[in-house]
């Protein structure tokens, strides 16, 4: 077994900046949510994209949110995570969308409009990995170019 | 593009059966947190195991929780996704934890003693693939023999 190791910040950052899909958590007041989502981190922020109807849409602005990214390698038991937590704040304005969007925001998978963009500026990350000697973004099953 | 196809209960339950890894998310009050963890269904509730000052090992006894299994396939740009809701359990007697144990508990990969049992009777189960045409378990990077 392997021992748990915190990551640096600036390890988080990198590791988060270069994932494509994470789970967001979200509280509704009554119970906890969890959704897998594809997100990218535009400037200081990350991004995600939502249907009219989501969960997400329908959050007050500045709802608290944790948004993890990781990578599990089964077969060797071991792994990394990595945890944001913010507030949500909704992006209404399309010229800014347009810019953030522009050739880097989130790419969903599944069909239908997703008009909402939901903005996390994170006011704190951080996370582990279990053991060394390993590379953490190889890792990775799907990562950005540097 | 793939459409958005909610799992029927049973489905659902399968999946989380043949799960090994998920993602547990729980409100401490102030805000959200999403922790990855080794998981066992053992009957019909989901088992997880904790190290002694772990944020879930602090939780009031009843705390609503969601766990979420899921399997993505990068390329395919496919997936799907399992949340079980239901409120938290500590499981506090040796001999319950030694029965639910037996060769099929939760195996954390994490070095040091966790010797917190918590456990999930889930009261919802819900889940939703992205296209059909493929195989939901095949996507898994590990699963459990049926």
């Amino acid at each position: 077994m392997r021992d748990w190791i915190a990551l640096d910040p600036s390890e988080c950052e990198s590791l988060l900046r270069a994932g494509v899909v994470g789970r967001m958590a979200v509280f509704d007041g009554t119970r906890p949510h969890i959704l897998p989502l594809n997100y990218a981190v535009v400037g200081d922020a990350l991004l995600v994209r939502t249907g009219a109807d989501s969960l997400l849409a329908r959050l007050p602005d500045r709802t608290p949110l944790a948004f993890e990214v990781d990578a599990l390698d089964h077969d060797g038991h071991r792994g990394w995570s990595v945890v944001a937590h913010g507030r949500s704040e909704r992006i209404d304005s399309l010229d800014e969308v347009d810019r953030l969007d522009r050739g880097r925001g989130p790419r969903p998978w599944v069909a239908g409009t997703r008009p909402h963009h939901l903005r996390l500026r994170w006011s704190s990350l951080t996370g582990y990995r279990l053991g060394t000697g390993w590379d953490l973004r190889a890792a990775m099953p799907v990562r950005r170019a540097e």
